[in-house]
């Protein structure tokens, strides 16, 4: 065991933060001013270049063989990217890091046929076109995968999708091109979820798409928006299935390690943003006669934030090295779940306690705790409720149980077994 | 980074718990039946034989020099040991690694002279007696130790040592035979912290040393006691020092970290104990027409204990490589605190939950709940409150704060900020 | 609405707390050290004999009309006097309010035969005998009745009980003579509740039963014990059925809101008592320069435990003047299922934090709170866990929503409502 | 002590249910969406009109004197109102019973001059006008009234105001016209609280003012305005000083009682309202095959919600109720600052499991659940953190506990007095 971070992981962080600190930070204000007013900000395009020109381009994406385009960092030597990422969430897309881009890109890396390739994901490895990947619907509980209704029929050589989605992510961003619909493929039974799903490539302008609306989250419409789209009967030809036809399901569930282990360490990097918040207000401010660095509960929220966000930070770094050393798929699956539960809810609890640090100030636009408060509480929905994890690691420890068959009641000692005088040999 | 533990420590751990299952597990009825009774298991030597005789002997103890007592284990390599052994607590004692003795070894190890290794040392390593550390006090709030009163002077070539400590852990063994007192020296400045006090080898049966009682905690009186113990003018000879006049602080501290990392680790083989306790019981138990393992708040506390073990075991093994390899004082300092308060507050929380599930049998003694929970209040307490280590933590971040001079303000986006337009280069 | 109490309440309290303070608590070091060698204090008869002397005996028992035993307070105007005895656990028994005597004697008087009154009723009302009520059974989880196991038959005129109890309160009393059995009747249908269990008066001696053990609950073994009990074919005479055949669940329940608000009032008492003795610490203790009392840690837990605590006592009076008023079955059936919950938690949590203000001392047997913690975490099982009230409540709360009829989506704000501009008239 | 609401409270509170399911709840979707775009909705003079033509007019205001205006309604009778006003919260203004409106009303009442009731308080009753109070500062901790900065001077016969306010509720509505704000004398000593204070009526148009902006609390800009203000040397003649030269602190804090049980019964109903919400989603929502009512976490949280909410509410009113009857002011200041505090954490508590039970939903505008759980955030702000409340509580019980003597140690039971044996009489 070691916790020492590869020399390649290091080296790509402090070009990253250097580039952060020099380039993007600075423009902090100046794109939330322009987002408060929905408009895309004009510097954008600049950082963009800027950054693929020092090579920090695609920075999430695998190399899956030599000469695909990649990088070869694993998700261990990615996650304090991510997490430098982080602490500034719109600059992710200067690297061409966004979710649900990342996501999207590997995907179609590993599934699409030459003609999706060349169509979808070479603009997208150019940062030219933005994408979508739509699950959530509001008429169901749709954590659980067997309740969708949105649905795809093949017709005429055609695929087409019907129903209603929300909570997409990204459909409100001027170069979003195209959304990846999980469908319900017409005629599978009822409740149930494997084989009965498709994923199919919608262009944003099929006609019978509409984006209804960019849903504003704990009372922020973001510039990329986690909007509510309809499709009414949107028909695209059969070369927009992605994979094969029943194949949806699986592939989504594809898409979710990388994806959780760069969102999870994007959380750490937010939550030490805040702890640094704290830790600097603490010491400047006074009330009752002494800083609030003196105050003991002030001491209690930092000790107690450092100490928190340590341990998330090591599970999510174990995990993604579980990832990419091939663990045994119960203890990643309970791993993968555990790390999403953990992040959200330590990003509101830490933000919480840094906006108490402020007082009134934390509640207003001029720190960036309101957002990261807000945030952290919709990712206890994001990729599904805290519940539906909590529930997935409870079954995979019942599975361990029962391979250990109760054994645990060899530690019981009732008043007989007490009275007993062994022998030792 | 790599998450992999080392081939030794997998190998040592191997022949550990086989040999827990095979000779410890079988006696644990009996030796708290004996317990209870208040009377020494007879079976105890020979199990400490039977360990010796495999090899499976002061593992704890670090090997200084070639050809010095002690095994090659690292802090890293041990702790998996010492999460085994902590599932049975008494069976630290076949191994001859029970705290205090663990950390008094290693004291004497480094700081005595040769006849204060002849003396205590050599039987210490041999398991022939055992040994105290007395640090708390009744009277005064020993978590600070410029607190302390039991005092030590200097008269005719005699150490003569005053006071009253408490809680002082191990005293009642029935071969308890030393006490190390940590005690103020004679005339020392009153609130002074380093190089004020003095440590003091002090033989049980020094006249004027009484052991008034051994204090039951949370209702458990244990075999090896928690001790109140009246020093009156007790003399000892000045050869008693242990290191040198007004270097009891110092020393003290420096048992801190391998002990800190031993006992964590015993806690979070508890937790582990306790979560798999849990899960047996929930699989077999019905109420409500369901079973337990079937209900969403059973999934719940289930899953919650396992990713909060996860956590707090990553943050102790990081602990111990941190030791092991020379991170910096500030962070070493700062994570040995964190692993205390964590670990403590854990076993109350997870024992908590796993006595729920077992509903009243969980109050029973027919269970280690009721001991490991009551167990886990009172760690808050061992080696100092939760309050004392938070408040070294803070103080860490603060430092680390103010080395960073503030930098958190660049995050602020003021209205005037935001109005601004910048350009990229 | 007024929140004064009533005059009889005040006047009573005032005389209980007078003789509270000059004969029992000065007794009570005395007491524990009696309990603690498992010998039933030789001045208890002493101190009853003068309570009844000063007419503080059977306080809790209502008189059911004129001429009969009993007081005339009610519930609300009893309820003080509880929380004042709650302080000194071991007092109930001197003004005869014991549990579980109090409510067998209250389900004595309004169900027993004069046979039955004569035999058991008289000698409880004089504090000659105590009695037990056994419900729990170690082999199913009997927070749901359904699960009951003990069986009563019908035997040539005889009633024969069959089966284990245990956690059965006062059955290791010196004086107990009587247990109140909650059986399943023989031939009932496995899964029925009511209708299908009867109580039978099974005297302590009948051949048969078997005082198993006295469970320590979380390792304290009181004096009056939580007993094993094994029923082998213990045979009585039919005439010892308490009511009716079939009607045991019934009963049972009607024991259930007074004996709760007793036993709430006493929790709340001993709230009361922790947080006096954190505040007299708190002023005396110094570390780190200042008196804890200044600290801003200890204040917060100070001021959550005093609201916590007023929280909680208006939450039970109002229950009790609700059982005292006819109050709505449904609201009622909430209430006293909220009051356990609440009751159970506060004390966990009120004692953590006066434990951790006296730091080790808290752990001892020096203070109430070692036993007052502990027994906090047992009430959480007492008259079943938690989860099985939390489930009641929520119950009631949704049969009132169906009341409602799903109103409350009158306060969905969808855009389309959002766009429309009605008219006020 | 009896828990039934007086005649007139629950006849009042009859007419007000009526008229706002009547009138306000069908315009609430309009005003919200009025609101999003920053428009005072055109039907609030009708809604104003018809609330007075029905005599539901200035309720929370008392009644000083016979002949004066305000209603008989006493702080408890009036309670249950600001519970049923709390559901909607834009409601309060149509009863002209908006903060900070009707504490500024009875400070007026109490403490203006005949020409400052005519100007101000005459057009406020007839809800002609909206007022503010200023009393935070951007630039220091506030709740410590003696950080407070911004000036009052005395010059030439004008009262001249400078410095900086924020977070200044009401000040961006349109009818906005008077600001009451809270200076410290020039002068004064730095760091005194008690005389050196003075409140100054500052009309809004007076030339120096300006409201900077409105700051968004928690991405939510509201109609009213929680605003940053500028005084840069405002004048107005001394005619404009409310109450005497350094009576400011006292006046303010004579507003703070009847204020505080408005705004937590506020909170009370929102809670009400949220754990509706969440009933009727459980009951119609299902997820892994079951009805979310069904599930145990969910009961859970329904449970949870329901006992805090009853017991929050009780505390309220009894401190109502106090407020009304004279309890003495130790007991008043600690039950004051309490119920702050109980009712800021319990709205974000409550708020917060009803949004877990909606999913994303609970996320999107759609519901009042998102501005519940943010308004609930920034209430642990509003008359000052929670940090301050929690001191004034704790510094309360000190005192008790001083009065007592620390006679909590008589419940101490050291070894010497356990063993012995003391005599009743």
């Amino acid at each position: 065991m070691d916790f020492t971070p590869s020399a390649t992981s290091r080296e790509w962080l402090a070009r990253l933060q250097d580039f952060l600190a020099r380039y993007v930070l600075p423009h902090n204000a100046a794109w939330q001013g322009d987002a408060a007013k929905g408009v895309y900000p004009a510097f954008m395009q600049d950082l963009k270049d800027l950054a693929r020109e020092e090579g920090l381009w695609n920075l999430c994406l695998p190399m899956l063989a030599e000469g695909e385009p990649g990088t070869r960092l694993s998700n261990l030597d990615y996650a304090p990217l991510a997490e430098a990422m982080g602490r500034i969430p719109w600059s992710a897309e200067v690297f061409n890091c966004s979710a649900p881009d990342s996501g999207n890109m590997e995907l179609l890396q590993r599934h699409a046929t030459p003609v999706q390739r060349a169509m979808w994901l070479v603009p997208l490895l150019e940062g030219e076109i933005r994408s979508a990947f739509a699950m959530s619907e509001p008429d169901v509980a749709s954590s659980d995968p067997r309740n969708l209704q949105t649905e795809v029929r093949r017709e005429d050589g055609d695929l087409v999708v019907h129903g209603r989605k929300w909570f997409i992510t990204g459909a409100a961003h001027p170069n979003c091109r195209l959304i990846i619909a999980m469908c319900r493929n017409a005629g599978a039974d009822a409740g149930a979820s494997h084989g009965a799903h498709s994923l199919v490539l919608v262009p944003l302008d099929t006609p019978g798409v509409e984006v209804v609306r960019n849903i504003p989250i704990m009372q922020h419409a973001s510039l990329d928006g986690h909007c509510e789209i309809v499709f009414r009967a949107a028909r695209v030809p059969e070369a927009n299935l992605l994979g094969g036809w029943g194949e949806g399901f699986a592939l989504a569930q594809s898409r979710l390690g990388p994806g959780r282990i760069h969102h999870c360490m994007r959380t750490i990097g937010q939550c030490e943003l805040a702890l640094e918040l704290a830790c600097d207000r603490a010491l400047e401010r006074r009330a009752f006669g002494t800083a609030l660095a003196q105050q003991a509960n002030v001491q209690e929220w930092i000790a107690l934030s450092r100490l928190e966000v340590d341990q998330a930070r090591l599970l999510v770094l174990r995990t993604a090295w579980a990832l990419d050393n091939g663990i045994p798929a119960q203890q990643l699956r309970s791993d993968i779940a555990a790390i999403k539960v953990v992040a959200a809810r330590l990003q509101v609890r830490v933000v919480d306690r840094a906006m108490q640090v402020f007082g009134a100030m934390g509640l207003s636009p001029d720190t960036p705790l309101a957002w990261l408060w807000t945030w952290g509480r919709a990712l206890r929905f994001m990729d599904g409720p805290d519940e539906v994890h909590l529930r997935t690691i409870a079954r995979c420890e019942f599975d361990k149980a029962r391979e250990r068959g109760g054994s645990s009641a060899d530690y019981f000692t009732t008043p007989e077994q007490m009275a007993q005088e062994p022998r030792v040999r």
